[in-house]
């Protein structure tokens, strides 16, 4: 195998790749890229066991040549070495040509590499294809949507949690992440006919986002035991989580008797002060509020208390305290990114929702703490 | 005590003051800062031990009042929660009062804290009076002889290494820092009857130039035990290590047999490149050096080799290969902030001198490592 390719098409498809690496010492050969030169292009393979990466670099894109020179065949190569290599090179091309099986030389005209490889064989299958309910869905709305829900998961308790799970029905794709103390959900609209259920390991929806560029629409496709994502020339495969998701629909309290509405910014920066307080990791905040008054507060033991009252906001119902972990609201706020927040409460011990006044397609659902 | 003070002046007082605070495990008073309003204004103090700090902020700056409505007190605060209460305090002015001796009440006008607060008298006794040789130098200058001697000292093998030793005597303070591997120097003028030795901490040299804020000269007292450095409003003692400084100025060698001047930044760039093989921490570069061929490379048995020529550079001498800890050179060679910089070598396993060939205040010596 022997090519000359652009220096930063050839970076960009190993950044993408990058984000399925194994460590060396779970299996050696999982810690390399496969690198295979075909009639396509070069096709650039990663995996590290649980989510795995195919993408090519094709010969040309659009009138421009990205490959030239090349000679069919394939290897094994560090992809950590390869990548910090390509990040370095100064020259805006680069040759690497296979020597014995066994050298891939890499040279820009300046500098030199002769990076050891690997035989390619000794990568394992992975497959690629797609199979189960298949639907497409913007980029976009696909990388919102993970913000808004992936922060929620967490396999702390259960395995399970720490997957996004998406659940298709009636025309809607809803997606659920909770760590048992929290949840957010979005809903999405999809095609009438798709229905199926699937836990995406909240990482693997993470990673997958980021590789977004310059693509406008992603294809998924899932089963119960894997999940399919093709976009541009690449092919992202993960496994799944094959259990029940543990949470229903009618988890989220329907009817509320009181109701804040408040401005995002304002609220954050206040949690922000008075939480300084918290000598724990989770710092606990309360927020006391009448039809006239609504304040934020804090206290320590060991480092005193903070107060804070809050302006621009508008109250319905009787005199209530919640308290709750500071930064589960946060998150919560921040990932409906609107200027306003309404919260719905039924009561002191009951969970509350965040909304954003002017979209029904986000909740997010939190359990107060126990007031202090 | 109570006063009102414009907000960005206490936080730029408790941040400075801030380079001094001890872990509250080691001494729960040294986790605070004492604040004192006197004639003067609010004098803050701090330590964690090695390095004490006091700092004034004044009643007026110029025309500018800064502390208004004070009355005389002082008391201990713990200095992290107060630091960040002032970080996100949104109002220009915050007034502190003192209640009982045992609360700190902070208001802004918008949020109130009540911070826990000790009296002042269990503070411990910090002696900021000067005594030994003193003399005055720019902070630029300090600063400058600081970045690049300090990240030369270690004290790894010894403690007295993890200092820098300054050497006044016959007009010149030299400063010298080793980690034994390799040695910094810097010679700057200073009056000719000067005359002392000092280890001071790396540390504190590092933590000192860093308080430098709108301040042109530091007047510098030094005794065998401690070191005081008086600036602005501020002044900050540390102890030194009082041990003799187990290197001497006829170390560093005079006579060379090959000279070597390069471009920095290429050089930089191109160690950047090489040194990637290297599976250590301490990555091994080799200088392969003739009359018409410059090439630096590295090679590790698990990754493989890279070679690189270096171009716009002028070798005198025979034939030298020589191998090194790539970032001792790229550490030596950025310290000394030239667009060219000359290598002299005596021999394959001598220790070498890398020189600004404009400045020949700065030298930077390095050993040479086993070549592989």
């Amino acid at each position: 195998m022997k090519f000359t390719i652009a220096k930063d098409e050839l970076l960009k498809g190993l950044l993408s790749a990058g984000h399925a690496v194994g460590t060396a010492s779970a299996n050696p050969t999982l810690s390399s890229f496969k690198l295979e030169m075909t009639g396509k292009g070069l096709e650039i393979t990663s995996s590290n066991g649980d989510i795995s990466i195919w993408t090519l670099i094709p010969e040309y894109r659009g009138e421009n040549q990205i490959i030239r020179n090349s000679s069919l065949g394939s290897v094994l190569i560090n992809a950590r070495i390869v990548t910090e290599v390509a990040k370095r090179l100064s020259g805006n091309e680069v040759t690497i040509e296979i020597i014995d099986n066994a050298i891939a030389k890499i040279d820009d005209g300046k500098s030199s590499f002769k990076l050891n490889c690997m035989d390619a064989d000794e990568y394992p299958d992975i497959d690629f294809d797609k199979n189960g309910s298949s639907f497409v869905v913007a980029c976009d709305a696909l990388s919102k949507l993970t913000a808004q829900t992936a922060f929620a998961a967490s396999d702390k308790n259960r395995p399970v949690l720490g997957a996004v799970n998406f659940k298709a029905e009636a025309g809607n794709l809803t997606a659920t992440a909770t760590d048992s103390a929290r949840l957010s959900r979005k809903t999405i609209s999809v095609e009438p006919n798709l229905r199926f259920s699937a836990n995406i390991p909240a990482k693997t929806l993470s990673d997958i986002v980021k590789m977004f560029d310059n693509v406008e629409e992603v294809e998924i496709s899932a089963s119960r035991e894997k999940i399919v994502f093709s976009f541009g020339t690449t092919i992202v495969t993960s496994r799944l989580i094959s259990e029940d998701y543990p949470v229903s629909s009618s988890i989220v309290p329907q009817v509320f008797n009181y109701y804040l509405e408040i401005n995002s910014q304002q609220l954050l920066n206040a949690i922000d002060r008075v939480s300084i307080l918290s000598s724990d990791k989770a710092s606990v905040v309360k927020l006391s509020m009448t039809a006239d008054n609504v304040e934020i507060s804090s206290s320590s033991d060991q480092n005193g208390s903070g107060i804070e009252k809050l302006t621009t906001i508008q109250f319905t119902g009787d005199r209530l305290d919640i308290a709750f972990n500071a930064s589960f609201v946060s998150q919560a706020v921040k990932a409906l990114g609107c200027e306003d927040v309404t919260f719905s409460f039924v009561g002191e011990m009951r969970p509350f929702v965040i909304k954003n006044p002017e979209d029904d397609s986000v909740v997010e659902l939190i359990t107060p703490m126990r007031m202090r």
